[in-house]
């Protein structure tokens, strides 16, 4: 990449609290409702983004809203407010503005993991940087994206494209999650081990002795495609060892239970 | 700089005409907040989803709020509401239950990028498929989360992770935007259909009361969890109609097996 963090080097600034995990700032541009200021709060925090910029909230500051829709997120507490969107973003060497796709742009436009990836590697190289969102109704204005040094658009249905504010929040700290180290893919998580084939091949055989006997295989020369058909489908299920010896008793039972009730 | 605009053009979304785009159904469990759940239908709709089933809300439905916080969204109007989680997705042959990261699992876990690629395959296959979400305070309940067929888990802040319903539901509808328009590769497609999740629980209905004659569940009051083990077990299989014909099949020849021979 190109980025040239000697400068925002010189220009670093000192922590707001939250210097432990340096995202960049979320910056609200004129904010209409409480509500989606705690909301943005809130999912901040969820995705471990903790510096929130206020310019302007329209219903001043600190707001009773905002704290309740937080759920406590500490982020609300440590908000700081501005004036203006350009000294919002002073200290920050890189800034994303979050609006729709334009027609056309003289700045790189981003989908949203890219520009996650994009700040990630200027945060990493020393840099500070801000994402901007404009008001609920009208977005950023035109000279606030115009001072940024790229767009972030969400691709979203164009029959129904206006996004909540707090939810184009969310899409970006989601991407942030997962482009800072944060995001552990659930998939790697301990998936129960399935038996030895040893143990499998015990049940289907036993499965296929007790079919036999209830004379289920029929007509003969179909046996083998049966029990292919069987293997097949349980095969999938990846049985575990304990799994295993469940069906074992399972079948036991079916067979048994016929003549003893 | 390293921008490729390219990307977010590709994912440019089919306009709002509700059935030509079958993405997964939403399924809200007792959702407490019609606030909640009218955010969820504006980001459905944002993100080209259009099926929303809602099980037993809160405080009835239709509700004024769910209406005015979804912004117009036409999911609302034609949202369905159920009696139960397991009737909500009935018709479904796979459905996957968003829940918090379990410490271990017997069905698979995957993030939202993968579960939204596991769901397109099938649709795109002819299945119709769920997602699954759990009331605010609690989330799913274990019986439900037991009946899917995996478990959606969004990597979060571990000292912060309650994240809002809509929020949630927004994740899955971006990385499903992204997903649906993603070109899979035709050799994934041959994912063999698996059989509407109400044939799925005939069988095991049929199987658990000839466990039950057989006198299987024994302690009484393990029964359920041995219900549960069962069901996690065949569950992964993701048994086609067809075998679960031959699987009713296999356990008549059983249950019979024994008093014929």
């Amino acid at each position: 990449m190109s980025a040239k963090p000697e400068r925002s080097a010189k220009i670093r600034l000192k922590g707001d609290g939250g210097a432990e995990s340096p995202g960049p700032a979320i910056v609200l541009v004129e904010p209409q409702l409480g509500e989606n200021i705690g909301a943005v709060a809130r999912v901040m925090l969820n995705f471990g983004l903790h510096s929130l910029r206020i310019v302007n909230p329209r219903d001043g500051w600190p707001n009773e809203k905002a704290i309740a829709m937080s759920s406590g997120a500490a982020v609300i507490d440590k908000a700081e407010i501005f004036d203006s969107a350009a000294s919002a973003i002073r200290d920050c060497s890189y800034a994303l503005a979050m609006t729709a796709r334009p027609r056309e742009s003289l700045i790189p436009v981003f989908a949203p993991e890219e520009a996650a990836k994009e700040i990630k590697q200027r945060i990493d190289a020393g840099a500070r940087c801000a994402v901007l969102l404009g008001p609920e109704r009208s977005g950023l204005a035109n000279e606030d994206v115009m001072r940024a040094d790229g767009i972030i658009s969400i691709p979203v249905n164009p029959a129904f494209a206006s996004l909540n504010l707090a939810q184009a929040a969310a899409v970006f700290a989601y991407e942030w999650a997962q482009a800072s180290a944060l995001a552990i893919s659930p998939s790697d998580l301990d998936v129960a081990l399935a038996a030895p084939r040893e143990a499998f091949e015990g049940f289907l055989a036993h499965l296929f002795g007790d079919l036999e006997a209830a004379r289920y295989f029929y007509p003969p020369d179909k046996r083998d495609a049966m029990e292919r058909k069987i293997r097949n489908a349980l095969t999938r299920a990846e049985f575990t060892e304990g799994e295993v010896r469940m069906f074992r008793g399972i079948i036991k039972a079916l067979s048994r239970g016929a003549t003893e009730s």
